[in-house]
């Protein structure tokens, strides 16, 4: 039973809104009067999520920024997560530098952690990580996927492609600057989930999701959520400047249409909320970009500078089968 | 992205109380008016926890149980759950098997799945399976492990011990007659966490846990918590007619004293609360045994039946190092 001693030693930090912490046979949690509860769950797996040899103090805060994101996504504000850990050994190197990656970003959005299980297992392909993140959101001003209006406005965050540069270095199959590659790795290993736009967004986005399997693919959720279409430019779509200077054709398309693990949001809204949207651009430093429409037509077409339909097939999507 | 399918397929079911169900960023609940959330996860590994070649109906019963019992523990009423799955590979039968023993024990408690996440893992080994659950407690009735008092009688429900005879005939270390196996191992398989129970003794019980890794291990962390020491009566405490007929001494102690898995509760209460309980235990029709007494010396000491202090070192326990 040296679990307990294990979630003592790494896992016990003071909590800041919470009523009965790590424990006991379970938490204790009060939320806020007019407040929805917004709940996500993830589990990353060594060698399907992360290498097995993962820097664990990046592992530790990507764990919780990839649920975050889901909070984000919603318009909600994290406030309290649990986790569960499975690991080959008791490595209290690699635990020490996993809580302080974990913590940091717990830090930095103010989350609780409330709960945790560590299991032993036998080999070192075995390291599980399964993270609980709970929210508040005020009751009806949750930002879903099925809210999608024909005529919306289509727009993303940050830039895309980024993290996917990042993998396909690691995986050497991508050979890129120097001076990129700290920019493109850090974008893979360290994402940056976009909590205070999401929380802007109540009232102005019809719908939104945080992009984490590649835009098209996670597009396709609002699409059929909304039971909608969607017309996007490509030419429209940010990216690092690395990848606009140095991939072209399907290369390209790959990564910024179907590239994985950037965690920025992709948000539908009325066209007249488009200044409104520029001004939070402004207020939060960040890029929103407008990619494109939503569509009567139930479909999703990709056009070129050229306004020619690009063949999604290409990158292994077909229309509303890409999930 | 077949995650999205094995979800929808095997654990999209109605739900009763919940605003937001799976499928979008994240699920969306209220919390009563006057209700404190309790949450706990627990995770639970193939080869530690069970067998790669468990019974999946019983694994899935089993996985949420020992997650309700906690709820059970703290007097509170479980309401919500979110599943997370890493399985070798994409066995439909499995997850279609699984899936029916997790909700039937949702049913038989009234809890919502509201999250859900499928990976597919290398191994066998690696079947991993992450819950976590929520409840509602009315705001500062919840029963803690700290509260227990000097002079409080020690209670447990049901008896123990069951489950271990079940996993140790299973690992073929104890022989036990045909008509005893179905009872052990169901024990083992399909534990009934004790809810009805746990509402009922807010207010009577000063502490309360459930014991999932044996008696003596289990009331160390009240006994730690609450700063207080007990004596316990080995012979008070309840357990099956088979151990009590076959088993003896050494081999005695350990299944009653430190047998895991059972998910009885086990909690302290006033002695002017006695009648209160076993009234309760009527009710319920659930045996409630007083097995000791909290005492003011920080020590966990058990008496036999000529009241001789059993040396607890046999047993692998050093006081207060059995955590």
């Amino acid at each position: 039973m040296a679990e307990f001693e294990l979630i003592e030693q790494h896992f016990t930090r003071l909590t800041r809104h919470t009523n009965l912490g790590i424990g006991d046979d379970a938490a204790l949690i009060s939320v806020s009067e007019g407040m929805e509860l917004a709940i996500s769950a993830d589990m990353l797996v060594s060698g399907t999520h992360f290498f097995a040899d993962a820097d664990p103090y990046q592992l530790g805060w990507k764990s919780l920024a990839v649920n975050v994101s889901d909070m984000a996504a919603m318009g909600a504000v994290p406030k309290w997560v649990t986790l569960a850990i499975a690991l080959p050994q008791q490595d209290d190197v690699w635990l020490s530098q996993f809580s302080q990656g974990f913590f940091a970003c717990a830090n930095t959005f103010n989350i609780d952690l409330i709960g945790g299980d560590t299991t032993k297992t036998q080999q070192k392909e075995n390291l599980t990580i399964s993270v609980q993140i709970m929210g508040e959101v005020p009751r009806g001003q949750a930002i879903k996927r099925s809210g999608a209006k024909v005529g919306d406005d289509i727009w993303v965050s940050g830039p895309l492609g980024k993290a996917a540069v990042g993998l396909q270095h690691l995986l050497g199959n991508l050979v890129i600057d120097s001076e990129a590659v700290t920019e493109h790795l850090a974008a893979l290993h360290m994402p940056a989930p976009r909590v205070d736009l999401g929380i802007v967004l109540r009232g102005i986005a019809n719908s939104c999701l945080d992009i984490s399997d590649g835009l098209l693919g996670d597009l396709q959720h609002i699409l059929k959520a909304s039971n909608v279409g969607a017309q996007i430019q490509l030419n429209a779509i940010p990216t690092s400047e690395f990848i606009a200077q140095h991939l072209d054709g399907i290369t390209f398309q790959r990564y910024v249409l179907a590239g994985g693990d950037d965690y920025e949001l992709c948000f539908t809204a009325a066209t007249d909320k488009a200044d409104q949207i520029l001004a939070v651009s402004q207020q939060l430093n960040l890029p929103l970009s407008k990619i494109g429409k939503i569509t009567h037509e139930k479909a999703l077409e990709v056009l070129d500078a050229r306004q020619q339909t690009i063949t999604l097939d290409s990158l292994g999507y077909n229309h509303f089968n890409g999930h």
